[in-house]
């Protein structure tokens, strides 16, 4: 056949990468199902017309869609998101209960440019909450994120509010294109002052608009010493709320016993349907400078996109390609190829080696055993070279003794033990 | 926006199906992992030359490629099996070691007809040994299918050998169409002698090959009986060597403990690349007639696929959907909508109920608490129609005596107990 390859920006995951993978995706689950959220899968395929409602996440996405060619010439593509096929499942199933939490890991596919880091299908792993306005929604959002990051990094989760943000634009007197001033802002911490200035000059933004703006967003301090300062001076309804709800959220998050957050004013997320907190994970320390998750509020979406109810909303999405790459940065996971524990090697005694081989994986222990028929040496280079930590030899002394040689792949140490011995080595050491 | 619904052929998983698929799919997942086997994953998106490569599976699947259409204008398709990616991954992958053993549970497609039970998206679930042409191989496969269907079901796991049905078509001295005699034999048990009868006429099989092959064909006994009359009359190499290759398989999967092995000289399987032993698993007295589970041999796709090496394999796919079907018509697993334990009802004490949330959810109990400020009888019927097993009230008399109020949502039985007793009570009864 032709040479064989993959399709542009999409790869195979070997075993070595696929046990990381697996672990840390069934970590996310487990506590993901700990805050009760209950797992949902949507298809890969979904109508065009779905896909491309106006609600679905924006212009530039919509380009980046996969067509999907049937025999009835239906117009259909594959899912570039999880929020668009978690809203088409809120309206096709009006007697869902409220609060929906559901969580959803599944591969997304987008036509773009290929770049470091960037694949044409990846994984995406959302968490959302549907049908509830409180604060305690985020607070659980962000106790997930602070249970999951902690057990691996050094990390802080930036929170802003979007009903602060627009209240700081009221304040500063923006009226119109707020949303272009809040992307500008964004940039804060990236570009600097100078760069945001700038920015917000090619705009349009006028002097005095820029001096305010800038002396407004550069206002520092502690979580709370930060909202007292704002506190202050905001002068309208909607920064006096976006203020109420951030206080709320650090007071519940902090019962919650996160500890990682830190107010950043500046933060904006670019989505324009964001309505209230908007979150972001950062690592410290660290050469991965892009968030490892972020999410937000979302009140008016999903109504938006059903064309009616009422349906607040939030959520978050981890990041699992960027986070696979800090760990394995930070070498805070050891790659393996493959799951085993123990690899046997008969020496002719192959009938008595397989009910062994059963023995052990009655006591739950991964084991192979030879099925090539090699020998001793062939046998243990392929046990080295998959980094199975123990070999089993059973010869006929071992079975006269009724023990077998357990040999430490580590430290080369090789002991005669019996199977009880052999099983409280073995699971002693995972 | 226009009326939401699916695309044809594909499905929602919601929580309550979702549950009980996750759970099974891992319950497979940790039985491979007990045998040594690995995962791995392959992308949805192919290229339509490796997908249609003359050795990926026969014509007729090819009709049912989903083209997909990228911006670059590549021919490309979504992936209709696991089997074509895993030979693709030998080949691309040269430096693996073998024998190469992985598990794969990924979704494929396919532009059928949709009819009951069909669909056009559906998880496969496979296990495949590239390397060795031991039969201690198969016997780990019909080990690991021991052990999940003994878990739900009664059950059969028929077995036959492509080399003893060569040997025993050789012996009816056909020469010609052996593939369309061993389809037509295949159909014995479903259609009777009568109608493989009609079906051989059809296809142009004298009335002497045809009183020959059904004479041969109809021979029956126990595994070992039956392998016995059948060495007495075979007298040529392939269908000698398909005997012996069943005397091991069915002495080593003895070793392992599997009891529910059934040889079935006419069990063929449709496809063509088989060369040695195939399997399939039935279940015993019910509704359900198809397969389960089916599998076998094909010592020679692999390196035909892939135009050179020496691949011998042996694998198995566990049919999720017809799994699913059976544990649900019999009833084996009950739905549940969430994987809540237990659900907290703050009656004015939020903040010590979110203290008491986060300790229970320490204690890995899964655990909501209310996020939409809903007074205690709508709570109790979202508990309720949620099917959370414990609910816990925390009122003020509960936080003075230092106790919580739970109540059994099976039994209506409420007792006053301290968080120590409380996680005593919900973790023993899981």
């Amino acid at each position: 056949m032709a040479e064989l390859q993959n399709a542009k920006g999409v790869r195979d995951f070997l075993p070595e990468e696929m046990i990381l993978r697996q672990r840390i995706i069934n970590e996310l689950k487990s506590i993901f199902e700990l805050y009760g959220y209950a797992p949902l899968e949507t298809p890969a395929i979904e109508r065009l017309d779905v896909l491309t409602s106006k609600f679905a996440g924006g212009e530039e996405i919509l380009k980046e869609i996969f067509k999907v060619e049937d025999q009835g010439g239906r117009g259909l593509g594959l899912r570039y998101d999880l929020t668009v096929p978690m809203c088409k499942v809120v309206g096709m199933n009006p007697n869902l209960n409220m609060p929906f939490k559901r969580y959803q890991v599944q591969e997304v596919y987008r036509d773009g440019p290929i770049k470091l880091g960037r694949y044409r299908s990846f994984i995406q792993c959302d968490i959302d909450v549907v049908g509830t306005r409180s604060m305690l929604a985020e607070a659980e959002i962000l106790s997930i994120v602070e249970t999951f990051f902690s057990k691996y990094f050094k990390f802080v989760i930036k929170i802003n509010n979007r009903k602060l943000l627009n209240g700081l634009l009221d304040y500063c007197n923006i009226k119109k294109n707020k949303m272009a001033a809040v992307l500008s802002i964004d940039k804060l911490e990236k570009i600097g002052s100078n760069g945001v200035k700038k920015e917000l000059k090619e705009k349009d933004f006028s002097e005095k608009e820029i001096r305010e703006l800038l002396k407004v967003f550069e206002i520092k301090g502690a979580n709370k010493e930060l909202l007292d300062k704002l506190e202050k001076i905001i002068d309208n309804e909607e920064g006096k709320e976006g203020i109420k709800e951030l206080k709320e959220l650090i007071e519940y998050s902090s019962l919650m016993g996160v500890k990682n957050i830190i107010i950043d004013i500046s933060l904006a997320r670019g989505l324009e349907y964001y309505t209230g907190p908007v979150f972001e994970v950062f690592l410290k320390n660290s050469e991965i400078k892009s968030s490892l998750a972020g999410g937000g509020r979302y009140d008016k979406m999903i109504s938006g996109f059903l064309g009616s109810g009422d349906y607040p909303a939030t959520g978050i999405s981890f990041g699992i390609e960027p986070i696979f790459e800090a760990l394995k940065l930070e070498k805070k996971l050891q790659e393996k190829r493959t799951v085993t524990k123990v690899f046997i090697i008969p020496i002719k005694t192959l009938k008595e080696s397989i009910k062994i081989t059963k023995s052990l994986r009655d006591e739950n222990i991964k084991t192979e055993i030879d099925l090539m028929e090699r020998g001793i040496s062939k046998n243990l280079n392929y046990a080295n070279s998959m980094g199975i930590p123990y070999v089993i030899f059973i010869g006929e002394k071992e079975l006269k003794e009724k023990k077998v040689k357990l040999r430490d792949m580590k430290t080369g140490k090789e002991e005669m033990l019996d199977l009880k011995d052999t099983v409280l080595k073995i699971t002693s050491k995972v």
